[in-house]
């Protein structure tokens, strides 16, 4: 059990790995750090913090600092965190790319003391009111470059993230980077285009939503997504985004043609192609 | 209330729309007509119909005949029925495009005791098992031509839609065709290709969909959709369809050229814009 945890950035990943470690009695005291007084004043009348404390005092007072924040900022707080961190505290960070951060902390002299994860859970919601209970349960969470951080460290996040219910999985923060494009950050790109194409068009038919199933709703949900989280991962993941991005305007082009040549037996393929992710989804 | 209902297709719509009659208590009988026995006998296992015939048997039994099969089958099954019915029955049709089945009656002497209706709504199911209580609450149905059908028929349908919860709408059949491009087909087509474009890589690294999580779950979730019903949908509504994916297209391209150009604001702007979806749905 930790005395005292800090979570930088109380939003919807910190403000649910908050409410699982007080849920599972993980931590004495929970500290948060937030940008903005509303924002902090929001996570303490949610209970997602105790207490609320600058950057410098909180890791001062804490055994474990969790950062999440956008991806940019977690580049320049990170570094601020690392100078301030001894031999005796955990820093991790849940941040949706590991390549840039990684590379960033690779030579600090207190490297050792910083775990690199990514929970892969997310909704398109943001801010303390976004945190939910049992958020984590039942997904996978990444931990990068395992091997550069103390093994003692690693053991008790590994433990944390188990006790939430996660399942674990190793890989470098390049191979990270690649797998999140494609289960994850293209599914964002598509959504925010769709949301786009279908706006686009309702400039001269206002009463094309009044349409709208379903469907559609499950395929724009992500376009609600926050941009200060997304610009700065797309941003920062702009090599694995872009070759994601160009296989699917590739695929979307197989419809296209389809279509214009009519060719029914290619379209049936690609659509049964398709259903296989039946395997992987239920 | 009817005396007897045949529900051409017992399936996700048919045998929806006749669990709703029944849960109403808007006919004495089902009579269900299915394209093969195993599926027949589904329909009635699962009490979707009382009774299983042949079309032309079904026809001559029913006040309501009403046909939710792919739209491609739809054109000849429909003549079929259109030559058996009598000034005294009704034909209402369920399909997801409205033009070329329109057309393919306008000159049928019996055009005027036809109403075709867009219930919109559905899901990546298919089959009698698919069918549910209650699919068609708080959803739009179209009406296409209300003024080629006899006005009293038209009465009698709307009744039967508004009793299922349905708010209605009015369109002519190519309006129908567009708006269903924007809403629904391009939604599946976005899911298809999303879900090739992550199959494709799969086959380089089998671990990718243990981290996916709940947005790529939600946005590719339509890839399991049926191609008996979604190859004759985008062929009979190519036009709308291709029209739609060449502005989705260009949509993507948008984000594709921010990230090439490293342009952060334009890459802000969009997803901002894109954002204004929240208006549309909760």
């Amino acid at each position: 059990m930790f005395n005292a945890v800090t979570i930088v950035g109380v939003g919807l990943i910190g403000g649910s790995f908050s409410l699982a470690l007080k849920n599972l009695g993980l931590t004495k005291k929970v500290i948060g750090v937030s940008r903005t007084k509303s924002s902090a004043d929001k996570a303490l009348g949610l209970g997602l913090i105790d207490e609320a404390m600058s950057l410098e005092d909180a890791v001062r007072n804490s055994d474990l600092i969790y950062v999440a924040i956008p991806v940019d900022t977690t580049i320049p707080v990170m570094k601020q965190i690392m100078d301030l961190v001894t031999d005796k505290q955990i820093v991790v960070d849940a941040g949706s790319t590991k390549s840039v951060l990684c590379a960033s902390l690779k030579d600090h002299p207190m490297r050792h003391r910083f775990v690199a994860t990514h929970p892969m859970w997310g909704t398109e919601y943001s801010g303390p009111e976004a945190a939910v209970q049992d958020a984590f349960t039942g997904r996978t969470c990444v931990i990068c470059e395992k091997e550069k951080s103390d093994p003692v460290i690693v053991d008790i996040i590994e433990n944390v993230y188990r006790q939430l219910g996660m399942r674990l999985s190793y890989m470098d923060a390049d191979s990270h980077d690649m797998h999140a494009a494609y289960v994850s950050h293209i599914s964002h790109i598509t959504s925010f285009a769709l949301a786009n194409t279908v706006l686009e068009k309702e400039k001269e038919e206002d009463a094309i939503f009044e349409l709208a199933g379903g469907g559609f709703e499950s395929t724009v949900r992500l376009a609600k997504s926050n941009p200060a989280m997304w610009v700065p991962i797309f941003m920062q993941n702009k090599e694995h985004v872009l070759d994601v991005l160009n296989e699917h305007i590739s695929q979307l082009r197989k419809f296209k043609s389809c279509l214009e040549k009519e060719n029914f037996e290619y379209l049936q393929e690609l659509i049964e192609q398709a259903n296989k992710i039946r395997r992987i989804i239920k």
